[in-house]
C-alpha cells in the first residue's frame, strides 16, 4: 500500500517527483475518451523506468500463444491491446542538451489529473547541467467530443537566464508491447508525410490489417506571438509554447485510402479551433458526464477522491457509442491481460452504465454478446459439446483467447453472468422487448450448455458439475462450486420463465424462435429435471453453502492469521499452497448471494458472510465491492467502509502492488456499486427503485444519481434526512425504507432517517 | 499404430525407405552406450524432415522457463538434454552432385539395428541425376567398452559406371534443440583444429560451462588400399570406403585444458586399433550384456523382438558406472521432456537393474537421490514447508525444473516412489547396511514432508491430503488420491520400522542419525497418529478403493465406448473434458496394489482391477506394464498378453503416435517387469525368490535371467515344465509355485507344471 498521492476532492496530485513510482503514476494519471487513451508518459524524453502506452479502442493483435505445455483446445493466439503510435512525443533540448527528468535535478514537480475537467497537467523546474533553470508546464487531454483528437500545450520558461530551446515534436510508430509473447513488433510502417508544422504516420498491424494514421499539427508561440518551429533563444522569464494537436484515424472507422486525408482534415480543424476552445469543449463535456454520474461525499476527502477517480476512469474507458467495443480490464491505462471483454462487464460494469447513462449503452453491451453468439457456440463445440454456447473468458472478437486450462476451459461460471446480465437489464429497464429480439436466443444457448455440462451422479442421485473453477480463482478444478451450480440452475429457470412470458406476450415471435433454435419439449423437460435435482454442497448443521465439495476438509483459519510479510499470498505462496488453503481470492458463494439476493433471507446471508468474509483475502480487484455491499445489507458498517476504501482506492494506494501494470478499470464499477447498492441500499424490484441508505458516522453526507426508465433522480443522504429529487418529468415508483412512494416530475421527497434507518 | 518394420528376433529392420516415418525411425534405430548416443540420422546430407540429435550423458542446459502465466514457485529454468556436436556427418558428392535421399530415387533401402551385436547399418542404391547408380553401405556404433568412442564405416560402390566420389567428413557444432524455449542456441564455439585426416572441435555451453571436445580421425580406402582424402574416380563395382572415428570428451570427465589432447589421444587409439577390431570388442561387450539380461521367447517373434528392443535400449541408456547419471525418459533417442530423472527411475527402472546387473548399479541409483537430499529439502522449503524433503518431478542436478503447477507442485506421490525404492532395494538385496548409511535420512525427510503435507479434517475426523495429482495425470488437483495417501502412510510406517531395526542392529548409528536429523519422540508419535488415522476414499459397498474423493460422481463408461477416431484422447479432447471424464491415463490405485501387493488379497485386487482396467486408456507409456502384471496375478492371461504387447512394442508400433520425439526408455523397464513379474510371477519376499510362471498358450517357451544376492539363475518356462538353473556357485532360496527349494550351486530344478500352474 502506498500513500504518495495527495488527497483532493477533484484532483489526483503527485506533488514532488516520485521516479520510483513512475510506472504506477503513468497508470493512475492515464487519460482516455472511450476511443483512445494513453498512459501518463512524459512528452519529453525520459530514460528512467517507464511503460510507454498509447492505445486505440478495438485495435488489437493476435499474438501467438505462449505456454509451457500445450493442452488440446488452447487458442492459437491471445488478443493483445496494442501499444500504438506515440503522438505525444516532443524532444526537448535546452542549450543543446536533452531534457530528461531521469538525469537532472527536478524541483516543484507537480502532476495533476483534473478529473472535473478531464485533463492531465504537469509542471516542474529542471536544472540543466549548464545551470540554467527552466520551468516546464505541460497540459494534455484527449477530447470527449472529438474522439479522434488529442491536444498538448507544452510551455518552457527559463527562470534564471536565457536559453536556446529546441522543440522537436515527433510521431513514433516503432513501438513495442512489453508483453509481446515472442519479442515481436506488431506494427509495420506504411507511409509517412512530413511538412514544417504537420506530419502523418500510417502504420499497419502485421496481422489482421488494422491501419492507423496519426496526423499531427503544431504551432509554436513566443509568449503570445507565433514563430517558426526551430531552435529559439528564449529570454529569462519569457515563455515558448508548443501546441501539438493529433488525430488518430483507424481503419475500423474509415476506408484505408481515406485515413491520411481524414486524419489531416480533423487535425487541421482542431488546430484551427485552437487549444483553449478545445479545452473549453472538454470541460463542458465532462461537466455533463459528472452531472449524470457524480457521487458527492462530504466529510471524507479520501472517500470522495476514491469514488470520483473510479467514475472518471470508467467514463474515460467506455462511452457506449460504439457497439463493437467493450470495457477492457485495464482500459487505456496498460497493456496487461489483453482482450477487451471479461465477465467483469456483465457482473460488475453493467449496473454502472444502467444507472448513469442512456439505456442504449447498457443495451449495446448486451448486444455485443448477442453478436458473439455464433462464436460462443463454436467455442462450446470445440470443447466437445454437441449444442449450446460457452462464451469466452477473454475476448476481442468473440473468440476465446485465454490459455490456462483451469480458467479457459473451467471458469465457465462466466456464462451465468452473461445470462444474469440479460435479467438485470430487463429487470432494470423494463425493456422486455429485448428478450424476444436478442436475449432469449442467448439464454437458450447458455442453458443448453449447462444442460450438457452437468452430469447425473449415481452416487449422489443429483446433477453435479465437475471440474470447474469458480469466481474464486484460488481454487481450480473443483467439483460442485456452489456459485456455478446455482447460476447454472438459475439460468435454466430464467430461460423457462422468459419462454412462458414470451408465450403470453409475443406468441408468434416465440414460435419463430422455437423453430429457429429447434427447441423440443424434451429439452425443456430436461432443464426442469436439472433445476429440481441440482446438487448444492452444504453444511446443513452450520447452515452454510459450501464453496465446493470438500471445502470443510481444509484447515479453516481466518486470513488475519497470515503473516503480513506473506501478503498478497499470490506473490509469496506457491500455487499448491494457495489452492489447498482456505483463503478466497474473491467473492464466490457471496457473489451468488448478491446476484440472487432476493431469494435468500438475511440470516442465510449473515451465516455465509460471517464464514467466508474472514477467509477472503480480496486479492482480486473484483472482490471487496461485493463484500462491502453485503456488509451494508447486514449492518456491518465498519467492515463495509473498510472494504469500500479498499475498492475505491485500490489503484490510488496500490493495494495489490500491481497498479504499475495499469488501473483495475472494471472493478471501478464495483466501487460505484458499493456506494449505490451498498451504502444506498439500491435495488430494482418489480419496476420500483428500492433504497435503504445509511450514512457512515464520520461522513457529513453523500449523494448519487440514478437514471431509471427515462427519469433521473438525485439521492442525497445526510445525517438525519434522505432527500430524493426527481430531476426529470418522468415519474419514479420508489420504495424508500420499505415504504412506497410515487415521485412525481421534478418533485423532492425528504424523509427523516433517525428512526427509519433502524429498519434498513 | 504403425506396422512398417519387419519382425525378427534380433534385428529391427526397415526394408524399403519410409521417408514419411523418418523421424520415427530416427528414434527407434538410435544407438547409445550410456555415455553418449544419437538418433539414427543419416551420415550424408538429408533435406527431408529429420530431427538431428546427438547427446552426451550429463551435459545439459538450463533453458529459461517458458510459461503462459507465471505461478509463484516455478523454477527459473528447465534443464534440457542438449543436441551436441554432430560427428557422424559426411558430405557425399557423386560426380559433383550432393547425395541426398530426399532428392533422388532410392532402391533396396534397408536399415537394420543389430541388437545382438550393438550396431546400426544401412544400405541402399541411389540413382543420381546423371544416371549413375551407387550402392551405399553405412555401419556405425558407439562403443560399449570405450564410452567416448564412436566409429563409422561408409562405403560407396558405383554399380553401372564409374563416378567421381567426394567424401567430406565434418564436425558440426552449430546445432540447435528443436525444443529450445526461446529459439536460442545453447552452444558457442571455443576452438577448432583441422588436419588432412583429423580434426577437433571444442564447444562450450552458454550457461553452466560444459566443455565438449569432439575429435575425429578418418581413413579412406579404395577397395582395400589406403588413399588420400580427396575426390576420387571410382570404377564400376569398385568400392571406396571411409572410416570415421570420433571421440567425445567432456569437462564432466576431464580438465578443460586436457580436452583436446585427451580426445585426440583416444581417437588415434581407436583408429590404430581399426574398425573391425573395435566392432569385434563391441560384439563381445553386447554378448556379455545379453548373457546377463536377455529374455528369450520362442513361438512369438513379435513378442521376442519387442522385449529385446526394450532390453537393448535400456542397456544403451544406462550402464550404472557413473553415479552422477540417471535414466532419462528418452535416453539418447530424443530431446523431449528434458531432465534425466523422473519417478520412473524408482518406480519402473530399479527392478530391471536390480535383476540384471551388479548390485552397485541399483545402489548408485539410490545414492543419486541421497546426494540430492539437500536440494530436495530446499525444494520443500521453497514451497513453504518448515521441514522435510520434496524431490523434484524432473531434474538434472537435484533442482526441480518442471513448470506446470498441477505436476511440479502437486504430483508429490513421486516422494513415495523414492521411499519405496529404498525398501525395494533392501528387500531385494538384503543390503540393510544401506539404511544406516544413506537410506534412513532420505526416509525421515520424506516422512517429514508427508507429515506436514497432510492436514486434519475436522469434517472427516481423519488426516487428508488435499490438492494433489496422482500417477493418473488425467486428474489434477484432487483431494485424497488413494495412492498418494497410501504411499504417504506407508512411507511413515516403513521409516518407523527401519528405525526399530536400526535400534536393534546399529543402535550407535541410529543415535548419531537421530542427533543429526533432530528427531524427537513427538515427531514419531505424530507419524503414528497419521498412520492410524489416514483417510482412504473407499466405496465400502463395492469394496473399491476410490482413486480420489468424488470419483463416483463421474459418469462411468468403459473406455471401449470412446469413439476410436478420438483416441488417444489427449490428442483430441480438451483438457477439462479429460479431467471430468472417468478415463485414466495410467495405473493409479492399481499402482499401489502392485507396490504393496503383499498387503492385499487377490479378491481386493480383482475388484479394483475389474473396475479400473476398463476405464484406463493407457496413454502413458508407464501404464500397461503394471496392468499386465496384475492381470497375470489375477489369471487374466489374454488381457495380460494384450497389455504386454502394447508395452513391449509401444515404440516399434508407435502406439501413442509420439515415437518421433524419441523412445519411451523408462517404460521399457516396465516391459521387462511385465515378463518377469507378470508372466514369471517373480517377487522377492523374506529373502526368497518367489516364482509362479505361466506360459501363454501360443508361446513355445520363454526364459529370463535373474541376479539375486550374488547368484544368477535362468528361468526356463516350457509347455509342461519350468526349469530353474543356478548359473553360479551361490545358493538361492527359492519358492516355486508356493513350494520352497534351496537351489544349490550350478543346480537345476525342473518341475512339471501341468498341475502346478493351476496353483498360480
Amino acid at each position: 500500500m502506498k500513500n504518495y498521492l495527495k488527497l483532493d476532492e477533484w484532483l489526483i496530485i503527485e506533488d514532488g517527483f516520485h521516479p520510483e513510482y513512475q510506472e504506477i503514476s503513468e497508470s493512475i494519471f492515464s487519460i482516455g475518451n472511450g476511443h483512445m487513451g494513453q498512459r501518463a508518459n512524459f512528452e519529453e524524453d525520459y530514460s528512467g523506468p517507464s511503460l510507454q502506452g498509447s492505445y486505440l479502442a478495438g485495435v488489437y493483435y493476435p499474438d501467438k500463444t505462449q505456454v509451457g505445455w500445450w493442452k488440446n483446445g488452447y487458442p492459437e493466439y491471445f488478443a493483445k491491446v496494442i501499444n500504438s503510435t506515440n503522438w505525444i512525443g516532443i524532444h526537448v533540448k535546452i542549450d543543446g542538451v536533452v531534457l530528461d527528468l531521469a538525469t537532472c535535478p527536478v524541483n516543484n514537480f507537480k502532476r495533476v489529473l483534473n478529473m472535473r475537467e478531464g485533463y492531465l497537467s504537469r509542471t516542474f523546474v529542471a536544472t540543466l547541467p549548464s545551470g540554467v533553470e527552466v520551468k516546464v508546464e505541460a497540459l494534455r487531454f484527449v477530447s470527449m467530443t472529438r474522439p479522434e483528437i488529442g491536444a498538448i500545450r507544452y510551455r518552457i520558461t527559463p527562470l534564471n537566464r536565457e536559453a536556446v530551446v529546441t522543440l522537436t515534436p515527433y510521431l513514433d510508430g516503432d513501438v513495442m508491447n512489453r508483453d509481446s509473447n515472442h519479442g515481436e513488433k506488431f506494427w509495420e510502417e506504411v507511409n509517412r508525410t512530413n511538412q514544417m508544422d504537420s506530419a502523418t504516420l500510417t502504420m499497419k498491424t502485421k496481422k489482421l490489417d488494422f491501419y492507423v494514421t496519426t496526423a499531427t499539427a503544431v504551432e509554436l508561440l513566443m509568449d503570445n506571438a507565433p514563430i517558426i518551429l526551430e531552435p529559439v533563444l528564449v529570454d529569462k522569464d519569457h515563455t515558448v509554447t508548443l501546441f501539438k494537436y493529433a488525430a488518430s484515424a483507424t481503419s475500423r472507422d474509415h476506408a484505408v485510402e481515406d485515413l491520411v486525408s481524414q486524419s489531416e482534415k480533423r487535425v487541421q480543424e482542431a488546430k484551427a479551433m485552437g487549444f483553449d476552445q478545445l479545452l473549453s469543449e472538454q470541460r463542458e463535456a465532462w461537466k455533463n458526464k459528472w452531472n449524470d454520474s457524480d457521487i458527492v461525499i462530504t466529510g471524507d476527502v479520501a472517500a470522495q477522491q476514491g469514488i470520483r477517480f473510479n467514475i472518471f476512469q470508467l467514463n474515460q474507458t467506455y462511452t457506449g457509442d460504439d457497439e463493437r467495443l467493450n470495457i477492457g480490464p485495464k482500459g487505456f491505462t496498460g497493456e496487461k491481460y489483453g482482450g477487451s471483454t471479461y465477465w467483469d462487464t456483465e457482473a460488475y460494469c453493467l449496473p454502472f452504465y444502467l444507472s448513469t447513462s442512456a439505456q442504449e449503452i447498457a443495451r449495446n453491451l448486451l448486444i455485443y454478446r448477442y453478436r458473439h453468439l455464433e462464436k460462443a457456440k463454436e467455442n462450446a463445440s470445440k470443447l466437445g459439446f454437441k449444442r449450446g454456447a460457452l462464451y469466452p473468458m477473454v475476448t476481442m472478437n468473440g473468440e476465446e483467447c485465454h490459455n490456462e486450462w483451469e480458467i479457459t476451459f473451467e471458469e465457465i461460471h462466466r456464462n451465468g453472468a452473461i445470462a444474469y446480465a440479460i435479467y438485470n437489464y430487463v429487470n432494470y429497464t423494463g425493456d422486455a422487448e429485448y428478450l424476444g429480439e436478442y436475449g432469449f436466443e442467448v439464454l437458450v444457448e447458455i442453458s443448453r450448455f449447462w444442460a450438457e455440462r452437468v452430469n447425473y451422479s449415481q452416487s449422489k442421485n443429483k446433477y453435479v458439475i465437475l471440474g470447474v473453477t469458480g469466481p474464486n480463482e484460488y481454487e481450480n478444478n473443483v467439483n460442485n462450486n456452489w456459485y456455478t451450480n446455482r447460476m447454472a440452475s438459475w439460468t435454466m429457470e430464467y430461460t423457462l420463465e422468459v419462454m412462458r412470458n414470451l408465450q403470453e406476450s409475443h406468441p408468434q415471435r416465440l414460435h419463430e424462435l422455437v423453430e429457429k433454435l429447434g427447441i423440443e419439449s424434451s429439452e425443456t423437460k430436461k432443464w426442469q429435471d436439472i433445476i429440481a435435482n441440482m446438487y448444492y454442497p452444504m453444511d446443513q448443521e452450520a447452515g452454510l453453502f459450501l464453496q465446493q465439495d470438500g471445502f470443510l476438509d481444509k484447515v479453516i483459519i481466518p486470513a488475519t492469521a497470515i503473516n503480513p510479510s506473506e501478503v498478497p499470498i499470490n506473490q509469496h505462496w506457491s500455487w499448491d499452497r494457495i489452492l489447498r488453503s482456505c483463503y478466497i481470492k474473491q467473492a464466490d458463494v457471496l457473489q451468488g448471494l448478491f446476484f440472487l439476493g432476493d431469494r435468500y433471507d438475511l440470516e442465510t446471508k449473515r451465516r455465509n458472510f460471517d464464514f467466508y468474509e474472514p477467509l477472503t483475502v480480496h486479492e482480486s480487484s473484483l472482490s471487496p465491492c461485493v463484500h462491502s455491499i453485503l456488509a451494508c445489507e447486514l449492518g456491518y458498517r465498519d467492515k463495509a467502509y473498510e472494504l469500500y476504501l479498499r475498492t475505491s482506492r485500490l489503484d490510488l494506494n496500490d493495494y495489490n502492488n500491481d497498479t504499475e501494470d495499469g488501473c483495475h478499470i472494471t472493478s471501478m464499477a464495483g466501487t460505484w456499486m458499493s456506494v449505490v447498492y451498498g451504502f444506498g441500499g439500491f435495488r430494482v424490484q418489480e419496476g420500483r427503485v428500492h433504497l435503504t441508505p445509511f450514512l457512515m458516522a464520520h461522513w457529513e453526507s453523500y449523494s448519487f444519481k440514478l437514471m431509471f426508465r427515462g427519469a433521473r433522480i438525485n439521492v442525497i443522504v445526510k445525517k438525519d434526512t434522505v432527500t430524493i429529487h426527481n430531476e426529470t418529468s418522468v415519474e419514479v415508483p420508489l420504495t424508500l425504507y420499505h415504504q412506497n412512494y410515487q415521485l412525481k416530475a421534478n418533485e423532492s421527497l425528504t424523509v427523516e432517517t433517525t428512526s427509519a434507518r433502524m429498519i434498513g
